[in-house]
């Protein structure tokens, strides 16, 4: 196994790029993921890892989650505490990264299924929640239209590994989701902070569903709001801005999928 | 105004000790707030400001939010930004600070009203969340025994203000508090990821009502599930360990605010 002592190495340089850019994850239809544990979900959910990086440190304190690793990885290297400080997103590492391949499971819809969909969400942490409670709740998927990607390294360790075994689904238009979803029987939803639109505990499941949430400061697009057959609300009785994307996705998925 | 501009000054380094030490804040009676808006709202929600920082650069940029702390606190001081540095835990502070006395709101219970009761919690974030999703569902209070506090810097930030304007109750021993509520005819619930458990959104709610949720990693204590007079579950299909404590106290609130 090779080792690496300098954090201008090109692997070392390509990785961090890769966890700071969404862009370069997208041409290179490649991510990063930091963490003992998330690194051997990986290797046992079937994503291909390309490369990993491991201390010595890391070899000892967790041997069983990177021999998972290097049972499904052909290019893995040692590298320094200092070089792993560079690559970690976070305060302590475990010293265990890979560089994993981005699954081609997303991309189509079954119109019976039940789905939460996102637009434009700012915060890489709402996002990785969202993708823990969708497979808590047994959703069928996230689907995901502009903002932060699945798998910015703050989503990949808000979701535990979640985002890593549901099927996510990158929308380009979220409006002509929605509109295919409509043609094809499902029922959609706007989720809206509007105390005219129906309480979401009213609603009436026995079908496929889509139900949107918008982003944090403003909430879902006009186009969004209009294509959805139906416009849903969570009743509040504080502060009306005050419920986090998060919670408020939490309980729209608990709604949608406990009926029916 | 006085100027600070030395990271050692006894002020300053007690406002950081502060943010840091819950033993302290529990001693002095007294927390410390970090954030334009924040201190802002702790001004208008008529928390007591005995002392705030401000830098120059934040009294040109949030005029509105400095006036307001200085229309009730006698003590402001201008601080430098490597001082505004040294009391931040962010890394792009807003350089608005406060330190501030501890509401003297919590202790009693209305054994009519909605309770969420939280054991052990590690993560100040989920704190922080759970008590802005329970202002925004409307419960009478969040009652916290053991774990992190409500006064620190993270819980307040992910609070964004809901734990200085909600009931909060701090309980030494969460088991009496539910004895005496059983003793007055609350119906008191330990959510736990049993299956046995009943379902959440199968209790019969139209009364006063304590909902427990215990630690992320090992759940409530046995005795707090022992004293508790119904054990319920929010029905998992996916991965059992995985949801979060924030998303998982969402839901129960949401089922205990919305009946009756």
């Amino acid at each position: 196994m090779s080792a690496i002592s300098s954090r201008a190495n090109e692997k070392i340089k390509y990785a961090v790029r890769l966890g700071e850019s969404a862009s370069l994850r997208n041409e290179k239809k490649e991510f990063f993921l930091e963490g003992a544990r998330l690194c051997r979900d990986a290797a046992e959910n079937g994503i291909k890892i390309r490369q990993a990086f491991f201390t010595e440190q890391a070899k000892e304190k967790y041997p069983g989650y990177i021999s998972a690793v290097e049972a499904v990885c052909g290019d893995c290297c040692t590298v320094t505490p200092d070089v792993a400080d560079k690559l970690s997103d976070t305060k302590s590492s475990q010293g265990v990264f890979c560089i994993c391949e981005m699954p081609q499971n997303g991309g189509s819809i079954d119109f019976s299924g039940r789905y939460i969909a996102l637009e434009n969400l700012q915060d890489p942490s709402n996002l990785g929640a969202v993708c823990r409670t969708a497979e808590a709740l047994g959703l069928d998927g996230v689907i995901v239209s502009g903002g932060c990607d699945v798998y910015n390294p703050k989503a990949l360790r808000a979701a535990m590994g979640s985002s890593l075994r549901i099927n996510v689904i990158s929308a380009d238009s979220l409006c002509k989701v929605i509109e295919n979803a409509n043609a094809n029987g499902m029922l959609t939803l706007a989720s809206t902070p509007q105390t005219d639109s129906v309480k979401i505990s009213e609603i009436d499941i026995d079908g496929g569903i889509i139900c949107c949430v918008g982003n944090e400061g403003n909430g879902l697009t006009d186009e969004v709001i209009a294509a959805c057959s139906e416009k849903v609300t969570i009743p509040m009785k504080g502060r009306a801005e005050s419920l986090n994307a998060s919670a408020a996705a939490a309980i729209l998925m608990w709604e949608i999928s406990r009926k029916g």
